[in-house]
């Protein structure tokens, strides 16, 4: 799933540097995630995500919990009981204690749906300061579907290669009119318009890039919604980039989260009674059931029972 | 400073109907701002700012601060020189407990701005449910400048009429041919393309909506960053619009915010120093001041001291 | 459940004037909840928690996820439906839009588990500048009750009369004494003793009082965590009255929040696979479950199953 | 000002395996904080502070704010003159980037006022599960004063010896007492009273204990507020440690808070009005300044110019 990005050879140069300027810490520090860390990510086509910092790990969720004075508890089992403890009981502090930054690398529409998390803390790359890069994104024809006949904001079939070459050359013919614009209007030789107005007719699939910096606890909540199969792909592609440095920095947190949360199922109070009567060998069906349609098909999907 | 914008026959008919369903309430209630609420005030070419709830007012900052059973006090001087007090000594607690909420109407790249204040509440409409609109913002000629030689993020000289004409031309032959590519490639009889991939040409001129909620100390901060000289022009817009509505909502508050924050003068330490030297009537000249060039320039500004 | 506290004459009209003093507005109004508005409703032995304004109401959810220019839904069955569907599928911006501000009187030990919700604006009456009132919690004998033996912060069996009779001798006794240690070191005519000093003698079943402002998704969250099972009595007592007050407010919004959050049940990933093989017809036990005993033993609780 | 506090052998022997077990990392790393790592700075007298954790440092403020692919600039008087501008302007979004856990030792009434940030994390000692230590807060015969008379929250004359024996005898007989009754009524051979009950009589210059971690941003917002003539002294001393620490940690940050925030004076709009004139030779006072009497006093103390 990581797979590295090709960047220019000074933006490596500025990288390797900080890869090898090693110093001793007696923090605590967690060398799986050390191994991967400045190195770009990619995702997408043009974008990336790199770690360039973090502050704790498992230990530091224990100790929290515990307030100690020196490591939390002795064992590593204790640690993985603990932390599935604190998860399965919406206990959260302890997971606002360790924090990444990441610098990533990303189109605006994936930023838009991004910066909706709130409790983290972003500095994002400025059109009004800088020259904005002609580099905007363009889905894998695989990726190109219709629209969902069934859910009103998702995709449905995969477009035919026909028409997956007809919008791939409206999308990259209509970015790259905009980019030659822009850079017509921004030529100091020409007209020299300001950057913070020239940018406004780029699409919404040009690249832009930011630093983030977030909290373990924000982290699952945020993955919790985007990486799942009802978010948007393309940023579903960066959530799971996430989750993998996540597994690797974190790894009981991790397993935890995949257990309590995200491969858990909330049972509603009608769906709690519909599972009780079901065990206890009662018949009840939709109609009785308080549930709607939408929400019966859904909880028997859930609990591999045909939909007769 | 208020002007309406004109809606559809339909929507207009929505908020007459929601003027005139008034009900009687205990709640404090604020006349100058009922006078406006619903109605839409344009903001650029086709955006608009409407007021759509809201709680409290000065005497809610009053009542909070004092923990009062009651009204806080007795008259209305007695509150604007709590409040200025309050204002003054930042404690911000008590501007926390009015809010309101706006239904705005703005272009993607002011969007982008405006989110950047965390502690607000936002419901966008969503590209991936919706049809997006033929609408996307335009600078009036006298709005497309240069981009600044002083200042790395500003704007400079004012266009002369054949530029502005001709960046006006690229920007909307660019918005038109972006939003005839987006219909093709929705188009159900057509391509059907999904809406949330469909969207990603649409430039960011183009025009999104969202509900806003905040609390007024929340309001005031975004107000001092974005009713600035500093910030772009086409958020400022909005900014003045809100804060003509703060001033019907909450005139004492307002009064202080000006007083306080937006009218004052922040002197760092070194600058204290030479204020206070040249008020001794001793001599002081940048070299010596611990002020940069340009921190003293802005301070002579400041203090309408000709720049010698 | 919801019975009035006394006050003072005076704090009483103080509360009648308000209530007595209505306005017209064209903002939702919810006459159930506009019928208790400023009523102090009694908490434990001296506390009271008052609704003194309030914003929004489940309309205003619809509205805001509608992004609408005038009402969301023609029916209140359709509010219902999308209410249940934001609520089920955890899309919490719109249930931001409606807040709520109480005055609260809370033992100091409370106001300290209250605080750690900070997604709130509180504003608490000072004990540095104003002199605290001779109140302080002592509980009924039948909520003293033994150190669990089973839940290392939970309450066991029922203390004898006996020994209730003792503790409550204990605490009265501590706490006059605080008091009176308390006035004779702020006595004017006597010590004189700053009072931001003099109060660190008070024990912490004293009571404080505050303004308290939240919106509805803050305010439900808030409910989870304290008007549950795990919370100290104390404290429950007050969200069981915040629970009543929000049935009168939104009671569509409370209604989803029962079903789809306090009387659902979360099915951890490995819980899940229990549920189905059962349902299958399959044999299961906990040592096979990948459940710890407590785990097992409370999904068999919850889905009435005889622990054998 | 940064004092060792002596703990148990136990407790001293976990901190120093955890200061002697050092790795290397690539991360940003601080000699001058790792010297002072895990170590406990005694605050009043009981209470300390140490660090546990930290990311980044002045270093990263700049890299987050070049969102740059290494280090942000060549030479340090770089990043020192963005640093300034930075703060300067407001732009607090780079100094988020850095956090800082502390493991703090406080009384509850100290922890009452600090807990008040809400842009931290907390994890507290639980009185629920764990049984509190026999340790409250005295003061300082000199910190014991009279209520002040001219600001309503302050302190004034210091006690005379007499006065502060009686009440430092107050105080320990109080604390004492409810100790003892404490033990008394959670003895598992005795009553056994639920921990989470017996605690409500301590009074609250008992001590507490919490791991908090906040970024760097908030943090100075903390300093602000609590390291200030107008914070209670008890508070202010745990602050002073903590900038003590931070100039450690972020030592070009550390100055331009002060330079733009400490140390700066926020002149109002009237009061800037006031000092142009003054500068410009012309007369003023205070009845036509449209400052009050409070403000007119305090403007002339801060510009040094003696009050007629």
């Amino acid at each position: 799933m990581l797979t590295l990005r090709t960047l220019t050879a000074e933006q490596q140069a500025e990288i390797d540097a900080l890869r090898d300027a090693t110093t001793t810490t007696s923090r605590l520090t967690v060398p799986a995630l050390e191994d991967v860390m400045y190195r770009p990510f990619a995702a997408l086509d043009h974008g990336f995500i790199r770690v360039v910092d973090y502050a704790g790990g498992d230990a530091s969720v224990v100790q929290a919990a515990r307030v100690s004075y020196g490591k939390g508890t002795k064992a590593t089992s204790d640690d993985r009981g603990l932390i599935r403890y604190l998860m399965s009981h919406w206990h959260s502090t302890p997971f606002e204690m360790p924090s990444i930054t990441f610098h990533v690398k990303l189109p605006i529409f994936v930023a838009r749906q991004w910066i909706r998390t709130r409790t983290a803390s972003t500095n994002e790359y400025s059109g009004r300061y800088s020259i904005l890069d002609r580099e905007f994104y363009l889905p894998a024809p695989e990726h190109l579907a219709q629209q969902s006949t069934i859910n009103n904001q998702g995709r449905g079939e995969t477009l035919t290669p026909e028409q997956a070459k007809q919008v791939l050359l409206l999308l990259s013919l209509g970015a790259e009119q905009a980019y030659n614009d822009y850079e017509e209007m921004i030529d100091p030789q020409g007209i020299n318009l300001a950057r913070e107005l020239a940018r406004m007719n780029l699409p919404v699939n040009f690249y832009t890039q930011w630093y983030w910096k977030i909290d373990a606890h924000n982290l699952m909540n945020f993955l919790r919604l985007r990486n799942d199969s009802h978010a948007q792909y393309e940023i579903r592609v960066y959530a799971e980039i996430i989750q993998a440095l996540l597994e690797r920095w974190m790894p009981l947190t991790a397993e935890a989260f995949r257990d309590y949360r995200q491969d858990s199922y909330n049972l509603s109070a009608p769906a709690l009674d519909v599972v009780r009567k079901k065990l206890a060998g009662e018949t009840i069906d939709q109609a009785d059931s308080g549930l709607s349609r939408r929400e019966w098909r859904e909880l028997m999907k859930q609990l591999h029972i045909p939909d007769s």
